[in-house]
């Protein structure tokens, strides 16, 4: 049995018609990050990491598979955002260019060229720790790219992340969610640096600070040594996280 | 061909395995309401009003399509808030009960009887103009209830409601989500109650004034005319919505 033929196989382990897309932040020199994975048969194109769920394992099982598979990550919490349902997001070409063509005209092929219809999900990592995997049935590479710079993507995937990083802006008006971008412990600096990156823009120190203590989600620690005292920024953590 | 027939040919049209389920919310005497359905062959049990997505449609056409034809209003935003992919979330008995006997070793329902993934939509109408219709293969019956007193729900709706509510909940902190739910016009009291009514508990009157001024999303208009001038109130409408 060839490559093509048992990934063909493995397919009735999967249920048909959804798929989950995963859009991976990571925050890396000051640059906001997106894991992406280019797959062998699909020339020049890269992809958010996903796949589909199998028969036998919950949506959220799925996900924790997904996430281990390709970035070697395990407890990562993931946000659902959206939906990508249109009819024609995935072509019957795309799915081909997928398959050696001896395999094109096998019947269990023809869901796929069918409907896909796509969960998106958008995760936070610590960029230094994500150690992407190759993926059993398919010839692939992962790349981190920074959020402007992305390459030319398949299928509906640049509206994904799109979508994924429009959600990622809102979510910080009125909930942290940079736990797992930043180290254990930071400086206010770090955390507007932080803010600034994924928002795109500059904030106003004064505010940002006022902001984040008013949240009470901030712990103060000890300044931070720099060797110049009265200039020393505290240090601080997310009280959820001691 | 018998109306259960007819039925499991119509399901050829519908892509398997995604369902979408809406949480449909009205307000009415400072009661928030939720639209649900009952299903004549699944006694006393009542569902959110819900189905499938024709192969031949997008997600949005399919949620514009169910929202007509259960509730009669068209142009209804929803919002999508999560998915519920448990893998025992729909069981074989659930899916035997809605088709008659005679039927349940039909092929066509092998892969209802696996594995149904749902997508939560929730929206906000306008309670009196919600005019519940009858679905053509099914002897349905439509009904609100106030949040508070739901009735027994099937498979997991409960839990798709509670997250609906959560999330609209969630919402109302960063952006305004009442406009379908209030007249054109209202007083700052009524908003008030509306958003306690949703909240679940009772808000400072000058606090929630000032944070509602603060958002710049209302347009004060002339006073309510109520026979006493000195206390009549200010009418205001959404800047939106004019």
């Amino acid at each position: 049995m060839d490559a093509a033929e048992t990934a063909l196989n493995v397919f009735d382990n999967y249920i048909k018609h959804i798929a989950i897309d995963c859009v991976i932040f990571g925050f890396h020199n000051n640059e906001l990050k997106v894991l992406l994975v280019k797959i062998k048969n699909l020339d020049g194109c890269w992809m958010l990491p996903g796949g589909f769920i199998q028969r036998a394992e919950g949506v959220d099982e799925a996900l924790d598979r997904m996430l281990k598979d390709r970035t070697g990550l395990t407890n990562i919490h993931l946000e659902q955002f959206g939906i990508f349902g249109d009819v024609n997001r995935v072509s019957r070409n795309f799915i081909l260019n997928l398959i050696p063509s001896e395999h094109h005209d096998d019947s269990r092929l023809n869901w796929l060229a069918g409907r896909v219809i796509s969960i998106g999900y958008y995760a936070l990592v610590e960029y230094s720790k994500v150690k992407p995997k190759v993926y059993e049935f398919y010839d692939e590479a992962f790349e981190w790219f920074n959020i402007n710079e992305l390459p030319t993507l398949s299928l509906d995937h640049k509206d994904i992340i799109q979508k994924g990083l429009e959600t990622l802006r809102m979510m910080l008006d009125y909930k942290l969610v940079g736990f797992d971008l930043l180290p254990e412990t930071f400086t206010m600096q770090e955390l507007q640096k932080l803010y600034e990156t994924i928002l795109g823009k500059e904030l106003r120190r004064d505010s940002f600070q006022r902001k984040m203590l008013d949240m009470n989600i901030l712990e103060r620690l000890e300044k931070k040594y720099t060797g110049a005292a009265n200039k020393a920024p505290y240090l601080y953590r997310f009280k959820d996280k001691s």
